[in-house]
This record gives C-alpha cells, structure tokens and sequence, in this order.
C-alpha cells in the first residue's frame, strides 16, 4: 500500500542570488545572514531583501533564501505579476530559467537588471531518495494533491522532484493556499494520474 | 448529454450596502453613481469605495457594487484576512451572514462599526432558469468545476444557484483564479458530484 500524505508548506515571493549579483547588490565579500534554517536541508531564509521592480509597479522587501545559487531567480506569486506589470509572466520549476521574464533587483549597494529570471513557482513536491518509493513516485512524474476542506481542491500538474538531500514536503504559494484555504503545515493526499 | 461548459469571472473584493448605511457613510439621501453593469441583471460596480479596517490593518479604496441591499457584506479574499488581522473569517454564500465577521468601514461621511458582515466568498455558478436544466444542476446543489491549464486544478464544493433573473458565470475570487492561472472569462468544467 503506497502512502499519499504530503505535508505541504506554504511560499511567499522570494528571490535566490548568485555569488556574483550579491556582490553587485550588497557590495564586494558580501555575506548572507541566516535568520531560519527551511525544511530541505542547507536552504535557509536571510535577513537581507531587496526590492523587486518592473515595468508597472514594485514589490518591497523580498525575502533573499540561501545559500547562494548559480544564476540568480526570483519567484514571484502569480498576483504579483499584476502589481509588476508583468502578466504572463510564466510558471517554472526551480532552476528552468528558459524563457522567464526579464526584471529589475535594487538592493543597498547597487540596481541591476537581470535579462531573466523572473517566474511563478510550479507546485511541486520534495521527496528524499528513501521516501519516493514509499509514495511510488520518480523524479520528474507529475501527480495531483488533493487538498481537503470547504475550499478544497485538486490541484493537477504538481512535479514530483526526487533527490538525495531533499526533505519531504509539498510547496505550494500563497495564492494557491488562500484559494483553497489553507495555512502551513496543512496536509494534502498524493494522487497518481 | 448534458452541458457542462461555464465561463468564469474573477471577483476582487467589494462590498454591498444597506440604505442606511449608505446614508452614515456618504450622508443622508445619496445616491449610487454606477459605472459599469455586470454580468448579473440589475447588479452594477459604482465610482464610490471605501476604506474597510480590522484590528491588524485596513483595505483601501474597496469597490461598492450596488444596488443597496438589506443588509451591509463585505466579500474580502482570502489573503485580505490577513492584511485585516481577521484570520478565520468564515467563507460564506452570499446573504448567509450568521457568524460572519465583524468589521469597520471608513467612508466620507462617517466611519462605522458593523457587528458582522464580513465575508470570503464562497464559489458559486449563477444558473437562470433554462440554463439550470441544460447543465442538471438544481439550486443548493454542490458540484465540483475543473480549470484546465499549467496551473489546472478541480476546485470543490461550488454551490448552483438557480434564479430567475440570474445569467450564467461562475464566480470565482482573485485568490481562486491567481492560483489556477486564469484571467476573467477563463470557461471551466462543470463536474457533478
């Protein structure tokens, strides 16, 4: 019997920078300050943010997440494209930075545009190497999370993403977890398509 | 074969008033200055807006959408509640406000103290009177609407309400259709329970 019960946490807007635009944005040596270690291993949320622009508007004090990453990336809620000015901004995984909207970081230091790396987070769901297999699933496999509740919701698309160092745990953004009612730490059930 | 295809629109917050609370918050006797019809006979968005406040923050310039009705409800997303400090705030059908939340509104005039009023919508598909038998669906009754897309999703417990003077939408939140990834005039899926 295959197990389905997903824990699912709930992200704002936040963004991941790389060694080099931390330089930029902070100044030269820069070095993150940890404030919460998150539930996967080694990810932790700093003290530092920044704002976020676009051609319609601005969003204040974004949340940087570290560590470090190799290209900067910026996740966004799909509401706040609007306030960017940036509808049709589009829905990515982690790290497919392919065809993400270009946006602009100011920071204490400096203002830097960045040519890409603007996206809405796809829903996904963590899962270490000994847990896949207890839920049936492969890195990569797309699934359904049923959310229960008087806003409740099969929410389809949601990427399984299986690796050594992850901890298991269903992310979802607040648009999703207003829309269907629920706060951190809510429980969803895995539904193989 | 029944039908099953609905056109959806999204709802930002807004609010409803009574006559008397009309005349509290813009002064005895004023009239409604409508700016634009909806979709539902009779219902129209008006210039005039006011400020709604809870204990953790307020809402500025929230639409009223007229005519006036018996008593005052205010339809806030999700994602207000917390801006408003009124986690918990009961998601509601229109009109059915036992146990709704308290809250304050700011308007020209005068600021008010409502002892209850304040609701999240709950999603719901207007049905006339020939449309209801088309889709085999009665007044009250629950049934599920798929969103197909990136962000896809088969959003639970959509109440039908079949009326006479009703034309045929579902209605949905801006939280709802931010974390579906659809804009206004999005069509779903009616699914029977």
């Amino acid at each position: 019997m295959l197990e389905t019960r997903v824990v699912i946490y709930l992200s704002n807007r936040h963004i991941h920078v790389s060694r080099e635009d931390l330089d930029v944005l902070f100044g030269k040596g820069h070095v993150l300050t940890k404030t919460k270690d998150l539930i996967q291993p080694g990810q932790f949320a700093c003290a530092e943010h920044v704002t976020i622009e676009g051609p319609g508007g601005s969003l204040h004090e974004v949340r940087i997440l570290g560590p470090e990453r190799g290209e900067t990336q910026c996740e966004v809620l799909a509401s706040d494209t609007f306030t960017l000015g940036l509808p049709g901004c589009p829905v990515r995984e982690s790290g497919h930075l392919e065809g993400s909207f270009p946006f602009t970081i100011v920071g204490p230091a400096a203002t830097l545009r960045k040519s890409r790396g603007l996206i809405v987070a796809k829903r996904h769901i963590h899962f270490d190497l000994e847990s896949a297999p207890r839920y049936g699933v492969q890195d990569g496999e797309i699934v359904q999370l049923r959310v229960p509740g008087e806003r409740g919701a099969i929410l389809e698309n949601v990427v399984c993403r299986v690796l050594q160092n992850y901890a298991l745990e269903c992310h979802l953004d607040f648009d999703e977890g207003n829309a269907v009612g629920i706060r951190n730490h809510a429980f969803g059930e895995l539904i193989k398509a």
